[in-house]
């Protein structure tokens, strides 16, 4: 089969043997997937990272000791947990410590044609949901978990920092709330897209001090930070989505005078993501900026890094 | 009068004329004062200070509109509000954008024979507390923000990271709170005096890793914030409650994958600070390393600097 390899900076694509699937783990053929920030971030060196990248999926269930997924859709939650620890317990296995994660840490990403991942991590999509915009369960679960985090009100006034993947998934999971979303960014046509959904959208050239309640950080800079806490008011909640590699220089002193809270956000429960994904709320397929097939990763991993692109998605030839 | 002039990094004591009392303010006279870590960030000029600090005293009241107050010993709120906006109405002047502060913006402090204050902002003294102690109502109401700002569960194990000033108060109020407070810090006089409150304590040269659901951030140090978030817990909350000085270079992805929630936290309400002085249980005397005269300022600010002093007072003639 064939999988993606990603190793000093380089993306290859080579023939691997098909992984043997464990007990309790399914092995899935890959439909199609996104291209996250976070793959180009393996790909650059960020986190000693080498092996095959990708954990934003659909697959097919090729093998399963459940038979009830055999041939079904899935999309399935990236966090390998033990199943046995304390956090595993309280139902948050996203933080077990011993987990791996697929195409991050520890366990191979779903960049190939087939991959394992335990099959309680799985979750069949309905046919309501097309191939293409069930790629994006994950990111929008990791932009769902701001409202398992933080009680935003409907009605309330969220600003969104940053109009790249993450943002724009962001306004759209806020809107669909309820909020009145304010969404910042450099991009008109990136803005569009939210405006769409209902968003009021502002170039991020000049930005209100002082706000909003609820100001959401997802512009993957070094600079993000420090304005959201800005922007936000006394007492407000900044909610921290977007990772930089490296040392964020931050002026601490007005998160402390102005008490704000600061939110540190990552991945989410899939069932609130694919519940909006049946819906219609969610424009997400205007997201997509190209497609490649899986033996054409080297240049969907360039289009994805080049300027003004959002989604890129590989898919099964 | 005397009063306390600071401008341009040197301390001076000079006579100037009693200040006009505007209608609602008293005139107090100054009985005791602390030198605060802000007073001495103040004199390093590096908010562009002048003028007179002081913030956290014990004084008597000269003359006032309310009769009732005239030769009451007083402590007292350090933010002018402006009573009309949204945040005052909220019971949040702390926050109110038009406000002055005493001795830190727009208002002089209390480092001087007789200063003014909104009678609003005054809290009479019980004769239970002397005046040395009530010079720690303000700080110990900054250490009680913590719990207003964050729900520690009594019996729930704390870090206090920092053995100075705020994180000795900090340690001492949440023990009085019924938490089981764990103190990191360099020097063993400071921390005796938590141990002796019964707190555990701990030499700061090794920090455990993802440990505590709650971390106090009390160093005063750029290194403190993000050795905070490596002792949290996933899903943890970490206090901020030293400010420094310019940027802190900050990792800020450990808090956002482990969702750790960072609370900035400044001043607080006297009342649980004034029940508290009034108890037994906090040993705040033994917090006092040094008193000087007002006149010697220069001397107290300069003692107050050193390495290993706690609080230093100044006392009226």
């Amino acid at each position: 089969m064939l999988a993606v390899h990603i190793e000093c900076g380089r993306v290859d694509v080579r023939e691997a043997p098909r992984p043997a699937r464990p007990p309790g783990f399914a092995l899935i053929r890959l439909l199609a997937a996104g291209i996250c920030n976070t793959d180009l971030e393996l790909q650059r060196g960020y986190y000693g990272f080498s092996g095959t990248p990708g954990h934003e999926f659909v697959g097919e269930v090729a093998e399963a000791d459940q038979p009830a997924l055999i041939g079904r859709r899935v999309v399935g939650e990236i966090n390998l947990a033990c199943g046995a620890c304390d956090w595993c317990h309280a139902g948050l296995g996203r933080h077990c410590p011993h987990r791996t994660v697929l195409g991050i840490a520890g366990h191979p990403g779903a960049f190939s044609e087939y991959f394992t991942l335990p099959e309680r991590n799985l979750h069949i999509l309905p046919d309501t949901i097309p191939t293409e915009r069930a790629t994006f369960a994950e990111p929008v679960a990791a932009a769902c978990e701001i409202l398992d985090q933080v009680a935003i009100t409907p009605g309330g006034e969220v600003a969104v920092l940053g109009d790249g993947k993450l943002g724009l998934l962001a306004a759209q999971v806020l809107l669909a709330h309820g909020a009145r979303v304010h969404l910042y960014g450099r991009h008109p046509a990136k803005l569009a897209i939210a405006g769409a959904c209902g968003a009021e959208t502002f170039p991020s050239g000049s930005l209100p001090a002082s706000r909003y309640d609820w100001v959401v950080e997802a512009t993957g800079s070094v600079e993000g930070l420090g304005a959201a806490i800005r922007m936000a008011r006394p007492r407000g909640t900044v909610v921290m989505k977007s990772t930089v590699h490296g040392d964020v220089p931050l002026d601490t002193a007005p998160a402390i005078v102005n008490e704000i809270t600061l939110v540190g956000s990552r991945c989410g429960r899939f069932e609130p993501a694919l519940e909006l994904l049946a819906g219609g709320r969610l424009r997400v397929e205007e997201m997509i900026s190209d497609r490649f097939p899986l033996a054409e990763a080297a240049q969907a991993f360039e289009r994805a890094a080049a300027g003004g692109v959002l989604k890129v998605l590989l898919e099964a030839a």
